[in-house]
Parts: structure tokens; C-alpha cells; sequence
């Protein structure tokens, strides 16, 4: 399903229905997330026992309507970046074998207003560089490397 | 080539090795664009006889830095939304065979100091719909479509 997203509803259902297929894991490196359907979605997945790990933007994280914190009260750990420059990402992977990834933002407004684009893929080939870059992400914003100054 | 972006130098010449590799046509579709490296190579291929087509964003194509200004005095096609949401893809097509998206502006910003990631896929089945959604935008920005009020 390669498709720029039609607006609406409808690429918000489409995207629920790929994420709520989730059984095992489910790692979500986003820039911004705001949409409180799709934060909703991700704390039942942590509820029904799905490993859920999401990295974030330091400076996006605290933005009015930001999800992040709603998910680390929920219990999801969560990790973000100590740098300059943005977390730019915008993917998720599924139990390790499905990649959601593209323009897409996870706020109410991208989904509703803008012209995006999101890739769904299952080919390891296209999968494997992502979740390498996660696990990267994932050890270098681990909060024991903070440094302080 | 599916890969998370490294940054600095090696992303930006691999990425203009696949832009300089266009023989016939370069569909661009991108939400930001002020890398000036970038802006060269696509008034270099706009010379070369390569026919470049250029969709943007409205409220973005006009801050500090943006190439737009340039690639239209250099006689390229561009066009904008007209709309309240961003025009967010970031996308470009090189001779209808290869797609180039992911999460990366073409901004200077973004390539040095961003956590990026680009997708290079040949395959017409991902190729066709960002062709397809391509041409779309080109027709729904057409200047004569404008409305005024």
C-alpha cells in the first residue's frame, strides 16, 4: 500500500487499522504527536501487553496538545533527543515486520489539512534500515548518556 | 537503497548523485527548500534541457533562504498551494522511474544537524501513485484554478 494520503477520516482509519494489528512490539520515532485518537490507540496497544517504544523532538515533546506526556503517564517509555537539531523522523514499525513511514506527522492537523504522503511496507529489505535506526536512536537518546554542563 | 539518512556531506552528495542522474524530467514536490547545493543542481539539469517541474508551499516559499525565488528566475515551473494546510510531501521524481522521499526538506538545516531518513525505490508500484499524486497537485495548483475573494 504505497499512497499519498487522502484527507480525513479516512487515512486516519487506514493508519489505526495497521497500528491496532500490533500483537508483539510497536516502535513510533516521531517528530510530532498530538492526534489524541491515534495516542489513544497507542495506549491500548501498551495495555493489551504490545512492547511500545516511542522516541520524540525535545523541543516538540511540550508543545500545546503533544501526546508524550499522556504516554509516559500511561507507563510507555519514551525517549527524545539532547541535540540542535530535530528528530525529524516520522515512522513506526509494527512487531518488527511492518514499516509506516512517510511526510506524516501524527497530529490532527496533518491528517486533516495538509498534503502527505504515507509508505506501508513489509519487505525487510526496506524494514530492516528503519529498525536499525530506531535501535540507534533509541541507545544514544538512552537517559544514562545525558551529559550536563 | 532504503536508508535512514547519515548527516552532513555524504547524504548531500549521494542525494544530488540521484538528482544529477536525470536524462529527460525531475518532478519536485517539497514542503521547504533552501539548501543552495541543491538549488544549483536543478538549475544545472533546468540547463541541461531536463524539463524540471517544482510544487511547494505557500507560506514556506517565501522565507529567508528559500531557493523558489531563484529556480523561478532561472525560468523553472513552480507552484504553490493556495490552501490553509501545508502542502508537506517530500518527494521528487527522477525521470518517472526513481522516487526519492522521506522525511528530508531540502534545507541546509535538515542535512547537517536533523535525524532524517530517504527512500530511493525504482519500483513502479511505489513509483506510479507519487507520479500520480504529482500530476494531481500540478493540476489543482494550476494558476488558473486560482480563486480570489
Amino acid at each position: 500500500c504505497p499512497c499519498p494520503l487522502p484527507r480525513g477520516d479516512c487515512s486516519l482509519s487506514r493508519l489505526l487499522r495497521r497500528l491496532l494489528s500490533a500483537r508483539r512490539s510497536l516502535e513510533i520515532c516521531l517528530f510530532a504527536f498530538s492526534s489524541p485518537q491515534l495516542g489513544r490507540a497507542v495506549q491500548l496497544l501498551h495495555r493489551r501487553g504490545v512492547r511500545v517504544r516511542v522516541v520524540t523532538d525535545a523541543q516538540y515533546m511540550g508543545l500545546r496538545g503533544s501526546q508524550i506526556g499522556l504516554l509516559r503517564r500511561a507507563g510507555i517509555q519514551v525517549r527524545h533527543d539532547q541535540e540542535g537539531g530535530y528528530m525529524h523522523h516520522k515512522f513506526a514499525i509494527v512487531d518488527r515486520r511492518m514499516l509506516i513511514t512517510g511526510s506524516l506527522n501524527w497530529t490532527t492537523q496533518a491528517i486533516q489539512n495538509n498534503r502527505e504522503n504515507v509508505l506501508v511496507m513489509e519487505d525487510a529489505e526496506y524494514v530492516k534500515p528503519f529498525l536499525d535506526e530506531f535501535e540507534r536512536i533509541w541507545e544514544e537518546y538512552n537517559p544514562i548518556n545525558y551529559t550536563f554542563f
